[in-house]
């Protein structure tokens, strides 16, 4: 099954969260740290307790590379150990000159082996391009993110009207011939994902910001809902992993999960 | 002596030259590849011939990430190589929301031990703020990029008249009360540098984009000495580094990087 399968699979089964292993060495239960990879247990833990039910694992990245070589070790296994049948973020916010993207590319989809990315548009189209070669995975591009500095650019308006956000927008329906872009649109932007749904065209949503960052999760599935909006993934990250700080996390993961899910259903 | 200092005093002898090390093991000389870790070979070889001519090195973290764990080992052991009295920037373009941000300034400035990163302005304010609350170091924030995809978001006009890339200077000009703030404009972007002399404000510059990429080194450096624009730093890469394909790589990239440094003075 390809990755792009796996997004479709998960969608059709009614599974939209998406689990965010933010996982920092700093912030696991402490009896963890008996283990010689710490964070690759915390891991194993929340994904065997959420992997029936999670629509996807999102890795952030810097959480990995502040432990250096270590952290990036954790990193691998933890994807290796999530399986085939899963659909894995990897949340790296990429973007470089073209032969430079490439490069950036090759280590997300064939060294961590991931089902998608999420890139950064800033540099334009020959950034992109190299993630968008790889037909057969998802590519998560910012648009309008759920922290307050979304304001400082993204909502400018240019000189057509638009927001910034919007031109984006455009860009990706344009750039989308092989149906693998996706678009980071944050959960705190309610109103302007109602005002864009046209532009959102279906295209495949990751929706982080709820919980820790504010984004309210039953108007969100109202909203979408309301515009028959199927294709997206709801990240929680914070409010999953870190609700228990005991031997009991993984259950305390599944049951925030589950109780998430029941929002949604 | 703070990454600052650093940065003042190669500048201050004439040194402008970054030297880019992408290095990519299918590109480096075949012959390094009978050794445990080539790349770091390549590097350290490098090192030692432009140590005392180089304004800076500068590290595409992308050519090393695609590489995996291996990759991020010779990255980490070739920036070590170089020592304490050198400029080194970290090209990783990093930018996600403050608490993420902060884990990539965590890895750029204390695994890595970087002096400069290079960020992305994207998402704002918030998302730039963890790295520039390293106050001895320099972060230069991308805004006029030397790539075609340029032409896509950053001229963007905006409904104040000026580019999108222009409020991102505004801006820059605004957080910079620390003194920390670097710019990222291209070399193939010369009119653009021309025009905003008042806005680049004697921030430090990165400027990449000559050789490969097409920028003029001649017609860069008349106007940056008109303007009496001493705080840059201009980046070789390929055009340095893969000049030579046999055991006398090393003396091949010092005379191109003399031949460059004959340019500006």
């Amino acid at each position: 099954m390809n990755s792009k399968d796996k997004f479709f699979v998960k969608i059709k089964d009614g599974k939209h969260i998406c689990v965010g292993l933010d996982s920092d060495i700093k912030k696991i239960p402490k009896f963890l740290l008996k283990y010689p990879d710490p964070v690759y247990e915390f891991n194993k833990i929340i994904i065997d307790s959420t992997l029936d039910t999670a629509g996807a694992y999102k890795f952030n990245f810097a959480f990995y590379e502040s432990n250096g070589i270590q952290g990036l070790t954790s990193l691998k296994k933890s994807i290796g150990y999530i399986g085939n049948n899963n659909f894995i973020i990897a949340d790296a916010k990429r973007g470089d000159i073209g032969n430079t993207s490439r490069m950036y590319a090759l280590s997300i989809f064939e060294f961590f082996n991931a089902d998608a990315s999420t890139i950064n548009p800033y540099m334009g189209f020959d950034s992109l391009e190299p993630f968008l070669s790889f037909t057969e995975k998802i590519n998560f591009i910012l648009v309008l993110t759920s922290n307050p500095g979304s304001n400082d650019f993204q909502k400018l308006k240019t000189n057509n009207g638009l927001f910034l956000y919007q031109e984006i927008l455009n860009k990706i329906n344009s750039w989308n011939k092989e149906k693998n872009c996706g678009i980071v649109f944050g959960a705190t932007q309610l109103e302007e994902i109602a005002n864009n749904m046209d532009r959102l065209n279906n295209i495949p949503l990751l929706i982080p910001g709820i919980g820790a960052q504010g984004g309210d999760l039953q108007s969100l599935i109202k909203l979408l809902k309301q515009n028959n909006y199927r294709n997206f993934l709801i990240n929680s990250s914070r409010g999953i992993i870190y609700k228990d700080s005991t031997e009991l996390f993984g259950e305390a993961a599944r049951e925030e999960l589950l109780k998430l899910n029941n929002v949604i259903t």
